[in-house]
């Protein structure tokens, strides 16, 4: 058996049916914008952007780099390439209203894969951010499964929510899980190989005998949920910065500071309360947390008289200074990770 | 010698410096969109749509299927991928404002490619749609070598030009090559191979010996130059329908023809009479025009009493019906190509 994303039990490949046909059995599949003027199918899509400016933001998913497909479904690729541009243009304040997608994949997946992505797509959208659907995109054939989307999103008429704005005495609050996507991770290297190999059939064992909190963790890895609208909530609350937690909440964090010109004073305890679950885990830590993860939670800082909106918990300060202390220390851990360093 | 996008002469690769030295080499060379409200260096970019609508469509390259690294130098790849995206959103009557592009390279390849890359980008913004800047993206890691761009355009308030608005009576016109880029194919096949395999030596000794018509093919494949400006002028010329000819012209008209709901009526003399230079290759002829061929000229019907603009020359007439007829009879010939067939 060699199954994931080649055919199953005599289906058709991609280069049996050809183009056509596959994007057939997709397209109908796509949800439509609610900001659509005209939709695909031309050389180019029309979208409304009714304030006069649109947000835009691009975000890929290679297979190796960023996932296995042994371990992602069409359907989950399809849904996370979706969440996680969702959660950089809710990091603006801004409500996603569509996206625009190019998918490039092998001749010889089977002949659903992209009707299964497609499903994942739309499953993220109306769930995700209701109103956001599919404005167009392209097909493409590589030995590499790529997916690159790029997501619009409308302000309202707001100024956008920048990286730049926190000033001291500012609360800095987090929204959304934080350090289970990255157990997630840890639990598919050490359960879901065969022969140290990603495996769909080791992974599907790991599910059968998963604890709650381990499915939760798989779950947060495989099919993130970052928490949409909490972005919009943030903007009319007043926040003065917000970002998307994908590198670690460290270098995350640190991007504030920077950008702002101040200091970021987190609290352990509180970064404890705010994770939401993770931390019945064993292998949780506030370390890691801090290190890395594609968390896809929304921070942010917010005036000191704000009432926190949605799902925004307290985790610290904005400090005058600068960088990023820890229980009232200068971090000097690990931060994220960069594609081109082993 | 192995070049192409490795590393000349000692030089670094990617992976020795890093994703962000990498990208601070590149970074600075983009030209920023007449329309940027917020740059890079945030979640998301913010772009001007004064008339409330933007345009936006999405094509890639793929190391493959699309390009080989041993014939397209960074800088060509950077400027392809500009072009032929701009094509695009030209085709609906839109000028072209602004890109956001995921690029995914080896981690082998040398340390400048992205600055190449992104000199093509900026020369092919400023020549083909000045104004037209880059306001964001990705990258990644990725064996093959891969280009997703998504550009916008600006309607002004005009209605986009669709391919559905062809009417009987109506003039069809080209702007732009014909023949040329898929001639320069050829071209690269016939005699720039080292042992049947694509080589770079052996295309540098091709331009060496080319005729003047050679080199002008050569270039029409690689570093094309559409008629941007003319999709602005169409529009304005009272344009009924257009679209960009990126598949060959009897696809690309059979599109205009099925989605108008009319035939188009193609004369083959008309067809060499607008193909610019081409038709002085031996191998050029009106078969291998309709057949295939990315030229990414414009196609456009216009009311029968308007003034051809820019480039333009009719080449047939929108006639009742159905289908592509080319010199009266129904056209019967090879239709473009479908990635995922051999």
């Amino acid at each position: 058996v060699e199954f994931s994303w080649s055919p199953r039990d005599g289906e058709p490949a991609l280069v049996d049916i050809g183009e056509d046909a596959a994007l057939e059995l997709a397209l109908p599949i796509l949800p439509a914008s609610r900001a659509r003027l005209l939709g695909p199918g031309d050389d180019a899509a029309v979208i409304a952007a009714p304030d006069g400016r649109f947000v835009v933001t691009g975000d890929t998913m290679i297979e190796g780099p960023d996932f296995r497909q042994e371990w992602t479904t069409p359907e989950s690729f399809g849904w996370k390439l979706v969440a996680t541009n969702l959660a950089d243009i809710a990091a603006m304040g801004a409500e996603p209203v569509a996206l625009v997608m190019s998918i490039a994949v092998p001749g010889d997946a089977r002949a659903s894969v992209l009707a299964e992505m497609a499903r994942g797509m739309r499953d993220a959208c109306l769930q995700l951010a209701p109103g956001c659907g599919i404005e167009g995109g392209d097909l493409a054939r590589s030995s590499v499964i790529t997916g690159a989307a790029t997501a619009f999103g409308d302000l309202d008429g707001r100024a956008p929510v920048l990286r730049s704005g926190a000033r001291p005495g500012d609360v800095v609050a987090v929204s959304g899980g934080l350090g289970l996507a990255s157990r997630g991770l840890a639990l598919l290297f050490e359960r879901a190989t065969e022969d140290g190999a990603p495996d769909e059939f080791a992974l599907a064992r790991l599910r059968a005998a998963a604890s709650e909190d381990e499915l939760a963790a798989l779950d947060a890895q495989l099919w993130p949920r970052p928490p949409i609208a909490d972005g919009v909530l943030a903007a009319l609350a007043g926040a003065t910065a917000m970002l998307d937690v994908s590198d670690g909440l460290a270098l995350d964090a640190s991007r504030i500071a920077r950008a702002s010109g101040v200091a970021l004073a987190l609290e352990s305890a509180r970064i404890e309360e705010a994770a939401g679950g993770a931390e019945r885990c064993a292998e949780w830590s506030v370390e890691r947390v801090l290190a890395g993860g594609e968390d896809h939670a929304l921070l942010a800082a917010f005036p000191p008289d704000a009432a926190l909106p949605g799902g925004f918990r307290a985790i610290g300060r904005v400090e005058a200074g600068s960088g990023l202390l820890v229980d009232g220390r200068p971090y000097a851990g690990p931060l994220g990770w960069d594609p081109f360093r082993p």
